[in-house]
């Protein structure tokens, strides 16, 4: 049993503007230190699975499958071993 | 300056209907061993300071007063120098 952990961000040239949103009303709250925000997802997943290549192989396939559209997005992921039980 | 990676999610006894619908999607698309999907958010800001523990306790304002909404989610967050210029 694995857990991934998969991190999706726009591609730094693509507009953000739910970013841009957040760091709207950061200043707003008084946050003036903040530079630039960039808005992205965070998926953790459980995968039924023994081999760490094979479940690497998988989450790279539902990454560019499903989780980002790899047109505008970029994704990174981690694994993790889950002890049985 | 400072790098700040926020990363927030629901807390483990709260419905995740998006994690759920990404669990479907996936099944659906074949990744039958995904067992479960939880959906969160991450988030990457850019702060103007030069001393850590100052960041650190910014950054922890702003996912309480902002970034979280600490009833149904928790955040951590990590904090990396950059460079100038």
């Amino acid at each position: 049993m694995f857990l991934a952990k998969v991190y999706v961000t726009l591609k730094p040239t693509v507009n953000d503007p739910q970013g841009l949103t957040i760091k709207g009303a950061l200043h707003n709250l008084g946050f003036s230190q903040v530079q630039e925000v960039r808005a992205g997802k965070f998926i953790e997943i459980k995968i039924d699975e023994t081999d760490l290549d094979k479940a690497r192989s998988e989450v790279e396939n539902m990454c560019r499958k499903l989780l980002a559209n790899t047109v505008i997005e970029n994704f990174r992921f981690e694994l993790e071993q889950l002890k049985p039980g």
